[in-house]
C-alpha cells in the first residue's frame, strides 16, 4: 500500500485514513471505497455551486461524504436514506442534475477480499484485515463501481422553514408535521 | 464573548468555534448550545465505557455530537430522529442508563436574543447576529437546559447484522427488510 500515490477528492489517502481513524473511530475499508465513490461522482458532476449529496445507507458512507465534502448531517446538505444501499448520489440543489455511484454487484466475485468483506454480514465470516482489503480496493476499487448521471425529482434538503409547536403534553417544541403531540407524548419515545 | 474561558467536553469554545465553521460549514448558535447540552449530559452521566447519542433532530444538534463525541452517523453511534425537539441522549448502549438534555420552552422569552434564534422559523425575522446570541447562549445557555436521567427502552444503533439481497429489477444489494425490490424499485426514488 503506498497510499500517497492515489488522493480522493483533493486528499492523499493516507491523510483520509487518518483522518478517518480520528472522525469515524477505525480504519474501515467502507470509508475508503466510499471516498473512491465520491471521489468519482464529483468528477463526473464537475463545478457544483450548491452541492448536497444523498447516501442510500446509513453505515460508512454518511461518514466519508462528512469527510470530503462541505455536506453533514447537521448543515442538511447531506442526506442519508436507510436502504442498505451501498450507493450515493451527488447533485447540485438548483439545477437538480446529479450523479448516482454504485457497486456493481456482479463484478464483486472478481474481487475476493472485497467481496469477502462486502458481504461479510451474512455469511458470519471474520472481517479480512483492514491492509489487505484496503490495498484490493486502492488498486482496484474503481473496477467495481459504475456511475450515471441522473435528474433529481426534488432537492432532498428542507428548503422551506419547518412549522413548530409546543407539545401540549410535555411542554417540548416539536415539528408539528409529526401529529397533535410530540413523537415522544405520541407513543415513539425511546426511552423511560 | 471570551470563549477562552469556557470549555466544552475538554475543547475550548474558540477552539469549538473554529472546528464547527470547518466542518459545519458557518458558525451555529445551534452547534453552540448543542455543545453546552452535550457537555452536560455527558457530565451528568460520568463515565461511559459504551457512549451513544440520540438527537431528536436533524438540524444543527447531530454536527456538535459528532465533534465533540466519538459518536458519527457513519460509524452507528449517533442516532438522528427526525423529530423537530432540539434535544438529545447520551446513553451507555450496554447498561441502557442515559441522560437526556432539553430545551425548556417556557425559560426562552427571558433570554430574548436565544429566543429570536430558536424561533425565527415561526416568525420569519432575520437571523440575529452569531456574536451577540453566542454571548447569551454562553452566559446564560446553561439556563434554559434541563437534563434528567432516563433509561432507554433498546439500544438505538443496530446490534446484529441486517440481512441483505439483490435487487431483482436493478441487481443492486439493499436490506431486505425494505421489501422484495429495493426502495427505489419500489417506487420510492428520488432520482430519474
Amino acid at each position: 500500500m503506498d497510499p500517497n500515490e492515489k488522493e480522493v477528492c483533493g486528499v492523499s489517502l493516507s491523510d483520509f485514513v487518518v483522518r478517518m481513524e480520528e472522525f469515524h473511530g477505525f480504519r474501515s475499508p467502507g470509508l475508503l471505497l466510499g471516498g473512491i465513490m465520491i471521489d468519482r461522482a464529483l468528477g463526473e458532476l464537475g463545478p457544483t455551486p450548491y452541492l448536497n449529496v444523498v447516501t442510500e445507507t446509513v453505515v460508512c458512507l454518511p461518514d466519508a461524504v462528512q469527510l470530503l465534502t462541505p455536506c453533514t448531517i447537521g448543515n442538511g446538505f447531506l442526506r442519508v436514506l436507510d436502504w442498505g444501499k451501498f450507493a450515493l448520489t451527488g447533485y447540485d440543489r438548483m439545477e437538480l442534475t446529479g450523479v448516482r455511484v454504485w457497486i456493481m454487484q456482479d463484478r464483486l466475485p472478481e474481487y475476493p477480499l472485497i467481496h469477502r468483506w462486502f458481504e461479510r454480514t451474512q455469511r458470519s465470516e471474520p472481517k479480512p484485515d483492514f491492509e489487505d482489503v484496503a490495498n484490493e480496493i486502492i488498486e482496484r476499487g474503481s473496477k467495481i463501481i459504475e456511475c450515471k448521471g441522473v435528474r433529481l425529482r426534488r432537492p432532498l434538503k428542507e428548503v422551506s422553514s419547518i412549522p413548530t409547536g409546543i407539545c401540549s403534553s410535555c411542554g417540548e417544541s416539536y415539528a408539528l408535521r409529526r401529529g397533535s403531540v410530540c413523537p415522544a407524548c405520541g407513543g415513539d419515545s425511546y426511552y423511560d
